[in-house]
Parts: structure tokens; C-alpha cells; sequence
């Protein structure tokens, strides 16, 4: 075999992972490529060395599932006999935990050479995660399929890399959670948070307490097999499952079996609207405790994870101070705040939780001076309370930048940090930074948008858990999402289907036209500006259907990029103006044309009404946007009025309206608008100047976003 | 109000269908459309007057979701208290069977006035029907959603109107089967018919001989409780589920388990192969009526439909004849055919069922002089035999047509009538005639692919079994196909979604550029053709992953019709040739540029190699058709050579070859080639009559194609 130099590739160094080839996402701690394949083919056979157990058999029985279904090709499925010769060789030193454990060791080794292919790893989970990379690494040339040839050592960077699903506001299926706990374990994430109470929902059976699901639920909620089901299915994946019950606060839904719980008679009702509510638990009655104690004793059983999620945010203490009685309870403990209470109610909780074995984590909220130091606290409040946290000894989750509901692009979940490079922590206190979650807010999440909601961003986000700090570029990591993204449908997602297929019903016809066109390039409003809106015309609730164009449109779309470089493209060609030239006149003429065909859908779908000033504006984009490229390319300066039109038309279109659709390229066709200022002198300019300038005023001038609360 | 005169709509008058702009499918018996509309809007409510139960409040519950689904508008869900106005009122009779049973009362009412609709049945399920009436009226306007005023007096042709689903060969999960039963009950079909055992795989739990499912399913087969999940799912949706258990032949999988039913000494495995296998039942020992006994017991049990599908097809008889013990029974028994031997032990599995209190359906093979005349035959060899048995006095099933592997257009299985018009059979023989089933055999069917193999076709045989015999419009059917294929996936079906998602796996890329041309216009060869070539080469097995292009595109593409379309508006406008030249222009400028794109994909993703040559065809095609548009653009006539070279081509993209895929539209495009012929002299033509015999040549010249076996 022709062994070419070794490609130095550890990810660390700058440059290096853009010029990379592989699609391995989340990228590994070292990576060596060499040149030359090891062929995919009907001879793929895998053989185990060392310890074997009926979950790793499994999952190799996944991967040659997965194999399969890249490449249609056939291959000796299950484990080769000893004794046979095999091409993937899986060694295991040791079963690890049955179920997947906090800080377990996740690492592996994965060396490809001309003729074989070897799997080492201490532990079940980590051979788990090195036959994600394997599968990843599949490529293919005019010889059909291979694997090239690596020396990779990896291992994660933080040991608590999780996903939480709120299923409380909407509630998700089983088959929901199962699929997106295959996209986890795709990008070697090991925690799904199941936020499973909530003002708008309980969401699980209690045998204990029935009434809880009977009457808080409106009949959508996991009976305890399904969760049992749910539990073994990401335990199979090496994946964590941890349950939150939110409290004392948004507990509505609780109230509505057991109004006792709560801080002011009842009778309660389960809320449909968002927000916060005052609804607390009472924490001055012992029967409180007592009713907590048999409800957390029920699911501590039913959940095996060491870790036990109370909540504790957004209590508004309104309850409280209205309560004679609570506020007398207040004064005889001396508590002269309701955070105060709370963390009386919080020092309860714990108790109760560590009587049943079990750790706590909460959010921020929970964060008072009695918190045992086992504790994990989830930041939602920013890098302070999250440093707070951990130089307090506590274990500390980051979340605050994965908000998924404000709608971010991927980069902006891949570029936070949980502990950045300029983090002040010393090495001690960085150690307790244990990783973060992703979060999936439910107010309009369904069980058909939910998906590309999640996917691909969180795999930015795995990344970032994962990979080494130092992997930041984010051109490279769009190139791998883009794959990877791919093949997370592949698994069992449905975020790039779910757009097309929900435009379709909106519509009610298949041949989509000008409605998918929009749909490609729009994207939809994050959650602030949703429920901005929402406050100023029809509040939003559980009830409305999600089935608007907004909640079909997936946030960052790849046309963001795709359009960026188009302009990118034209202006470096600066002063021809020719490449990219054809396509983005198609482009333009393609928004300037589309609003008969819109109105005429809008017409036969009366849902697609509130998005008929976003396409006139999308019309006026498309015929400036001609008007531009035809002054650039003619080398005519434009007269400053025309380009102050389109500057106030770029305003107006990026002003949210009822359609809550944004268009997520704004700043690259801004760019286009402002290129055109000088052009007439360009001859005699340096482009790449000119360029830089253009590209810099087109950054002052976009309006700031925000995609945390 | 004002009401415009009403317009006769009885669905037999021929032409008159084809004016309706309502979307109804299957067509109503009769239906009476008035202008003007009843708004739908939030304060649509839902009153019940008469019988009520659990099962019908469920399906109002879910017309008002998919209302809502469809709509966006938020709806009073569930039931309005009695006293408060109502704008559909629904009401029924009497409950009708708790589980449906066959010959039910399923007949509707529908009165939809300006201000109010009632819905009235004699039975719950009769009210269901009537919802997918009113569902599939929905229609929209500048001011919102509305039902147009209708009369509609319905009830189905047929009672047994059914879809077999073929488990066996690969197995689907139950929400493939859910979602598909949802789909028959959105087009009023009421028969699953569940095919749960197959030489290469039994799939279903027998706790009485466990064996079974243990050693012959791969760890594939539903368990009893997922079954009776299935089974009460349906009949919730007015369905009804009839399980075959194939036999004596097509049993390979049972005698993994159970060798000893054999006619010849084990052991046994599960056949991965397709095709017609020897291992068959002994019918001369009587532990084999043991164990039938026990199992179909065991079976009946389970299942609470009245009939119980024996299957009883395709039994080769080898086994029998080589059994020295079974020819010598034989001849004590004075038979000279094993036909006469399966029918002795038809006999004897027979009196097993009718034991427990069952009637017998199987494959025309049943049909032997003792069969008793409760018993059901289902035929799949034509109408000679479907007509006999219906003659003979057995209830008759018409699935000669509907095997949907042949991939067959809509129209084909629309226009195959259980009883044609030229039926020979009396009007008491004809009432024999009880329906038809759609069959959907497993031997490329996947999770991934079903849905677009079943859907939409499904849909046009559901209007065949349940509308008047004259409903015949074909152009009609698919106006509103089109449309009902939209909304099954929004009850669940995932066939229009399937396509790109598996186009996106197999290339691994979200931007499909030339293959989603590609799958748009291609369509998948039949299990005749695919058999034929896999026989020449690498023989086809359930190993074999379904993730090929001939598994992802779909049968009769509505490509196919726009395509006609365009070519039938551009002869239309001979001798100018104006009308549709520029989208076809547009059209053949792509396929003629497709090649790089695809050679590029191909590399990439090996698996999409065999579709190359096809894929230089269509570049072919594609100049050619430019060279086309020129010729009688400019009123040019080719030269004889150029014609001749051009038909070549067709022919040879006509030619199965290994990509398995098909271009379904190319009688149209030989037409478009045809038409240049004498396109110099068609000044001082009469245009209509030369276009009329273009479409003739062209028609002759397209070879034979045959949807059955």
C-alpha cells in the first residue's frame, strides 16, 4: 500500500479543519488521514474481540443496518464467528455502565488501514460513538463505496451533552422522542431532559397520584410502560434520560387533580396561554411534602438516572404574597423574600429527592447558599450565574445561548461556548463546567415541525460539546452539517421533510410553485418577536393550530449561505460584475414573478393570507435586485434616491408582520444595494477594498438580533 | 338567500362530473351543488342529535383537528352542550356494529345550507363516511374557508372495498399500518386485509406455538397486544381487519419452528429469495389438523372479524408428490391431482374454522365443488374465474387488477370494474359480486416506501368500489386525485414526502439538483420487469436493501399527465407551435444539461451508477426535443433519417434496463417526434384531424404494457 505523508489533522490548529475532507461531525479530538481506501463491499464483515454483551451487538447490528441503507449494499449481517476472517473489528474492554452513566467514559480509537478496520474503545458507549464516526466517514468514488483511511483517538470534551424536549406546553408522541433520541446518539449526545410538567400539561402517568394525568393532561400524556419503553431505547443508545417536574412554580396543570397543592384555593384549570403564572405550590403545608414525597418516590423508581430535574424557575411569588398564612409562615422563619421561601422549598424537595437516592439538578433558581455540592444547576441566565455556579463546586450546564426557540442560525449555537478561551474560572472551577443542553421550548413545537426545530442545529451544539475548543470554523462546520444533516433523516428525523410536506396541506396541492419558493428562502421569527405580535393582535395559545406558514419554515435555511455566496461571488468580481450574474438575475426575476401565482393560492388557502405583504415586498426585492445588477454590471452609479428606496424597501422587509416569516439573507442583499454606490468610479479602485467596505457597511447597518431571552 | 338554480350533479350523466369543482373522491352517489357557502370559521360547533357513543365522538373529535389542520382556525372541539346553536349537526340512528362488519349500513346524508350542515346515517359508521365527505368539501375564498351548499345522498356500490397489505416479505411496523388504515378511512374503504404469513417471514405472536414467531420471523412479527391495538384502531375508523394465514403452501416460515407440518423431512428456513417454494403442509397427518386446530383457535380468538383468509394460492404440489406416504394416501383416497388433495385438506382446515365460528376467504385456488357457500373467494386470475365464483354463488373479490407491484397508472386500476357494464352475469349472480381489494405484495416494499406504492393509486380504486359504476371520467378522477393525495399525508401517509427524503439518503445531499429532476420524471419498472432483470443478474432477496432509485421514485407520476399536457397544447396549436414551446424548451434544456450534475452525484454515491445510462437517454432526449421545437417552430420537416434515429432512441429508452426505472411520459414525447413528419406541408391542413392521427401513430407505436401477472 502507498502510504502518502501523513496529513497532520489535529483539529486544534487553525486551518487545518477546512481543508479537512471528512464529514465527521461532531469533528474528533485528533484525526490523522492518510491516503488510500478500505473498501465497502459485500465482504464487510464484523467480528468482536473482548467483551461482547447483547447492547453492543445491537448496535452493531444498527450500524451494518445503516451501512446498508447508504449504499444498498448487502453485507454479513450480525457478528462474524470466531475464527472467520472480518473487516471491522470491534474490541471492547469492558461493559461500562448498563445504564449510561454520568462521566462514563465515552472514548474510542478507530484506525482504517488498506485492509481492515478496528474499534477500540473501553466501554459499550464508547464503541457506540466510534461507529458514528465510522458511518460518517462512508464515501464513495467512480469504485464504488470506502472508508479512507484515519488514525483517530477522540473523546468528548464535556462529559453531560444533552437535548431538552418541553412536552408540556405541546406534548410530543413517543415516536417523537424516539427518533429525535437517534438524532442524539448520531452526534454523540447523552442526555435527553424530558420536561414533563408544566402550566399547560402533566405529561406522565402517576399510578400514586392519577388525577395528576387524568385531569392535567387533556388526555396526551406517556403511560409509565412507554416510559419505561422510551428509557431502555435511549439507554440502548447511550443516551441519559432525565425527567424535570418543574416546581413550585408552573404547576398549574397539577392543580387541576390536586388543587391542595396549591397557594390559594382553587379550582384550577390548565393553562393555554404562554407566559408565567401564578400558580405556586404551598410550601408551608406538610401535606405538600407529603404529596411530594410519594409522587418523586413513584418516578425516582421509574427513572434509573442518578439525576433528578426539579425545575425551580420563573416562580413569580404571587401566590405567595397574597397568602395570609404563607406570609405569616415567612415572618415566624424570618424569610424576608419569596426566593428565600423557595429555597426553604427547595432544601424540602432535596431532601425528599436524596431520600430516593437520587441527585438534583434545577435551574439557575436553585442556586442558594444549602444547595448540596451534587448538585447540577442549568444556566439560562447567562455565563455570570454559570461561572456562579461552578466556582461554587457545583456541577454547571450551559443553556442560556441554546434557546432553539429564538430561532438562531446554527452558528450561533456552535460558536457559545460553554467555557470559552476567555473564561476567568481557574482550572479547578472549569472542571465543574460539565456541558450543556440544547433546549426545545414547546409553545410551537407539533409533532410535525418539532423536528426541524431541533435538527441540524443541535448539531452545531454537539459539536461544541464534543470536539476540542478550538473547532470554530464555521465554514467548515456547515460543510459538515449540511451531510450530516442528511443522514440524521436517514436515522429516523424528519426536518427536512416536514417543510414541503406541511406547505402542501397548508396549500392543499402538491405542485407548491411560488409557495416553495418562499418556503426555501424564508425562515421563521424567533420566539420574542412571535409573541410581540401575538400580544398586539390574537394572543397565542395551545389551541392554535401550527400549521402556518411560520411554523413550516425552517430556521436557518441553507439559502442564507447559498445566497450570501452568490453575492459574495459577484461582488469579488468586482469591477466585470459577471460571475453569479445569471443566476441571481434568475433568482430576482423568480421573486418578481411570483405574486399571481401566490395570490392565487392565497385565495384557495386562506391561511396563506398573512403572507401576502412579505411577497409584495419580496416582488419590489426581486425588481431592485435586477435594477442592481444591472447598474452594477453596466458600471452606472444609480442616483442616491433609488438606492435610499431599496435601503427603506430592505427596512420594511426586515420589520416583523403577521406573516412571522423573516428572510435570513437580508444582509447579503443589502450588501448587493450598497455596492451599487460607487460603482462608476470602481475602475480605477482597489475591488478587495471596495469589497471589504461594502461588506462592512452592509454588518453596521443590519439590525441587531438577539436569539436569547 | 339566494338560490341559484340547482345543478343536476348525479354522478352516472355522463360529462357532468368532469364541470363539478367539488373534490370529493369517491364520488357520492348523488350530489346536488347550489351556489353559495356555508362559512367555516371559529364558531363552527358540533352538535349530535340521536345515538351518541364513545367511537363517534372520537370521529368528530378528529374532523375537527384535521379541520383545524387544514385550516388554521382555532374550532370548539368536542361536543356543543344541547341548547347551544350548533352549525353541523350530526345525526345518527343507531350505534351499528360495535365492530364493523361486513354488508353494514354505511350510508349518508349530507345538507350543507347557507347557515347550517346535518349529517345524518343510520350508523356511526355511515356518519364517518359522511365526515370525509364533508372534510374533502372544505374550499376557500378571498374571505376564508367555506363548504359550498350541497345535497349529497350517499352510499358505496360495493360492501367490500378493501387493501392488502403483504407483511410476510418485509415487514411493516404497526404506524406503518396505522397510518395506511387512516388512509383507507379518508377515501371510505373498509377492509385491511392483513397478509401475516409468507414463506419469508411469520408475523405475528402465537403464544400456543411460539415457535413461530420466535424462528420464523427475524425477530419481525407484532405482538397480540399490538394487534389488538391495530385492530381496535380500525375499527374506530369503521375498518375491518381480516388476517390470512397463507396455506398449505407459501408456509416455508412456519416450518422453521414446526418442521413436522412439512411434507418432506427439515429443517427449514426462512426463504429470502421470492418465488413460488416447495415446503407444504402434510395434509395427511392428522397432527397437522392438531396444530392448525390449536393456532387458528388461537387466531380466531384474536381477530373478531366474521371471515378469516385461508389463503390457499400457489401451492406447486412437489412436496406431495414426492412423499411416498402422501401419494399412497392419495391413492387410498382415490385422488389423482394434489389440486384434489388441497381440496380435502381445505376441507378439513375449513371445518377448523368454521369450529370457531368463522367464515373462510382465500385466493381463487379455494374454489373446489364442497367449498360451502358462505365462503368468500378472492380472485387474482380474472374475471372467468371471479365470474364463476360469483355464479356458483360465493361471495367474489376483484384483485386480478389491483396488484399495485405492476405499477400501474390510477386510471388502469380506476377503470377495472368488480362488474363491468358487459358483465355476463344475472343480476342474482351479480349480486355476488361483494367488491374488491387493492393488493400491495412486499417484495420491494419497505417502511420508507410503502405509503407511495399503496398511495395515491389506492384512492382511485376506492372511487371504483364505492361510486356508481358510470363515475368513469378519468380526467376528473385526477383533478380530484390530485388533491386527496395532498390531504392522505395529512392524516398520515407519508407518500409524497418519501421520494425526496430517500433521494436525499442515497445521495447524500440535500440539494438534489439532477436526481430530483430525475425522480421527478421516472417512475419505477413493475415486479415483472424488476424479476426479469434480476433474474439475468444479481437474483433480487429480501436482503437486498429498498434504497435504489427504482425504490424511491413513484408510480404514475403526475409528470406524466404534465408533460401530455404540454405536448398535447403545443401540437394543439399547430401550425404555429407556440403554446407550451418556451416550458418546453425549459424542459429539455435541463435534461440535456443533466449529465455532469449526475456523473458528479454518482461518484459521490456509487448506488446511483446503474441509472447512468438512463440518464444519458433523457440527455439525448433532450436535444433531441430542442431539435424538435425547432423543426416545427420553423415549419421545417426533418429529414426521414433524423426521425428514424430519434425513435431509435425512444425505443431504446423504452428498454428495461438496470436502472429499473421507467419514463413514463414517452408516448407523449413520440408524439412530439411523429408530429415533424410532415410538419413543412401542414400550412393547408386540416390541423385537428392531423393531430388526431399523430396521437393514433403514436399510440400504436407504444408497446403493449400489462399490469397483471
Amino acid at each position: 500500500m502507498l502510504l502518502l505523508p501523513v496529513l497532520a489533522y489535529a483539529a486544534g490548529q487553525p486551518g487545518t479543519n477546512a481543508a479537512s475532507t471528512i464529514k465527521v461531525m461532531p469533528l474528533p479530538a485528533t484525526v490523522q488521514i492518510r491516503a488510500g481506501e478500505l473498501k465497502l463491499d459485500g465482504s464487510f464483515a464484523v467480528a468482536i474481540h473482548g467483551h461482547t454483551d447483547a447492547r453492543l451487538e445491537a448496535a452493531i447490528l444498527r450500524l451494518q443496518r445503516r451501512l446498508e441503507g447508504r449504499t444498498g449494499i448487502v453485507l454479513p449481517l450480525g457478528i462474524a464467528p470466531s475464527g472467520t476472517p472480518a473487516v471491522l473489528t470491534v474490541a471492547v474492554k469492558a461493559r461500562g455502565e448498563q445504564y449510561p452513566k454520568f462521566g462514563e467514559d465515552e472514548s474510542y480509537a478507530l484506525e482504517i488501514t488498506g485492509d481492515h478496520a478496528s474499534l477500540s474503545s473501553e466501554t459499550v458507549v464508547g464503541a457506540m460513538r466510534g461507529m458514528e464516526t465510522l458511518l460518517q466517514l462512508v464515501s464513495g468514488d467512480p469504485d464504488g463505496y470506502y472508508f479512507p483511511l484515519v488514525t483517530i483517538q477522540d473523546k468528548p470534551r464535556f462529559p453531560w451533552r444533552g437535548l431538552m424536549i418541553d412536552v408540556g406546553r405541546h406534548f410530543q408522541p413517543v415516536d417523537v422522542i424516539k427518533r429525535n433520541i437517534d438524532g442524539l446518539a448520531a452526534v454523540k449526545m447523552n442526555v435527553f431532559h424530558w420536561h414533563l410538567s408544566e402550566d399547560q400539561g402533566f405529561r406522565i402517568e402517576s399510578k400514586r397520584y392519577p388525577k395528576l394525568q387524568e385531569l392535567g393532561s387533556g388526555g396526551l400524556y406517556y403511560t409509565q410502560e412507554q416510559v419505561r419503553d422510551v428509557i431502555a431505547y435511549a439507554a440502548d443508545r447511550g443516551v441519559r434520560v432525565i425527567p424535570e417536574f418543574d416546581m413550585p412554580g408552573h404547576t398549574s396543570a397539577w392543580m387541576v387533580g390536586y388543587p391542595e397543592l396549591a397557594s390559594a384555593p382553587g379550582p384550577y384549570e390548565i393553562q393555554i396561554q404562554w407566559g408565567i403564572f401564578d400558580p405556586t405550590m404551598d410550601p408551608t403545608r406538610e401535606e405538600t411534602y407529603q404529596f411530594l414525597d410519594g409522587f418523586i418516590g413513584e418516578m425516582a423508581a421509574l427513572f434509573p438516572d442518578e439525576y433528578f430535574h426539579i425545575g425551580g424557575d420563573e416562580n413569580n411569588g404571587k401566590q405567595w404574597q397574597a397568602n395570609p398564612q404563607i406570609q405569616e409562615f415567612m415572618r415566624a422563619h424570618g424569610y424576608h423574600t419569596t426566593a428565600e421561601l423557595q429555597t426553604y422549598f427547595n432544601q424540602r424537595v432535596l431532601q425528599i429527592v436524596q431520600k430516593y437516592g437520587k441527585k438534583i439538578v434545577g435551574w439557575d433558581e436553585i442556586l442558594t447558599p444549602d444547595l448540596p455540592k451534587d448538585a447540577v444547576v442549568q444556566s439560562w441566565h447567562g455565563y455570570t450565574s454559570l461561572d456562579h455556579a461552578a466556582s461554587e463546586g457545583y456541577g454547571a450546564i450551559w443553556s442560556t445561548d441554546y434557546y432553539l426557540d429564538h430561532m438562531g442560525p446554527a452558528a450561533y449555537y456552535y460558536l457559545s461556548d460553554p467555557l470559552p478561551a476567555d473564561s476567568k474560572l481557574t482550572a479547578e472551577q472549569a472542571s465543574h463546567i460539565v456541558g450543556g443542553e440544547v433546549c426545545a421550548w414547546g409553545e410551537f413545537l407539533s409533532p410535525e415541525n418539532i423536528d426541524s426545530r431541533i435538527w441540524p442545529r443541535t448539531a452545531a451544539a454537539a459539536e461544541r460539546f464534543w470536539s476540542p475548543r478550538e473547532v470554530t470554523n464555521v465554514a467548515d462546520m456547515y460543510r459538515r452539517l449540511d451531510a450530516v444533516s442528511v443522514w440524521l433523516e436517514q436515522d429516523g428525523t424528519l426536518h427536512l421533510s416536514s417543510m414541503d410536506k406541511m406547505l402542501r396541506q397548508v396549500s392543499g396541492t402538491a405542485e407548491l410553485g411560488p409557495l416553495g419558493v418562499l418556503g426555501k428562502i424564508a425562515s421563521p421569527e424567533g420566539v420574542g418577536v412571535r409573541e410581540q405580535l401575538n400580544r398586539g393582535g390574537t394572543p397565542s395559545t395551545q389551541l392554535i393550530p401550527l400549521v402556518h406558514l411560520t411554523d413550516a419554515v425552517v430556521p436557518d435555511p441553507p439559502y442564507r449561505r447559498q445566497f450570501a455566496e452568490l453575492v459574495d461571488q459577484l461582488l469579488e468580481d468586482a469591477p466585470k460584475f459577471t460571475a453569479s450574474f445569471e443566476e441571481l438575475t434568475r433568482t430576482f426575476q423568480q421573486w418578481r414573478g411570483m405574486g399571481p401565482g401566490f395570490a392565487a393560492m392565497a385565495t384557495a388557502a386562506p391561511l396563506l393570507q398573512n403572507a401576502s405583504s412579505r411577497v409584495l415586498q419580496l416582488q419590489k426585492l426581486g425588481s431592485a435586485g435586477l435594477e442592481a445588477l444591472n447598474y452594477l454590471h453596466s458600471g452606472a452609479t444609480p442616483p442616491a434616491e433609488w438606492r435610499a428606496a431599496q435601503l427603506a424597501l430592505i427596512s420594511q422587509s426586515e420589520t416583523p408582520d403577521a406573516s412571522l416569516l423573516k428572510l435570513p439573507w437580508m444582509g447579503s442583499y443589502r450588501a448587493l444595494i450598497l455596492a451599487t454606490k460607487e460603482v462608476g468610479e470602481l475602475k480605477n479602485t482597489d475591488t478587495r477594498e471596495w469589497k471589504r467596505k461594502i461588506m462592512e457597511e452592509a454588518a453596521r447597518q443590519e439590525p441587531a438580533q438577539k436569539f436569547t431571552w
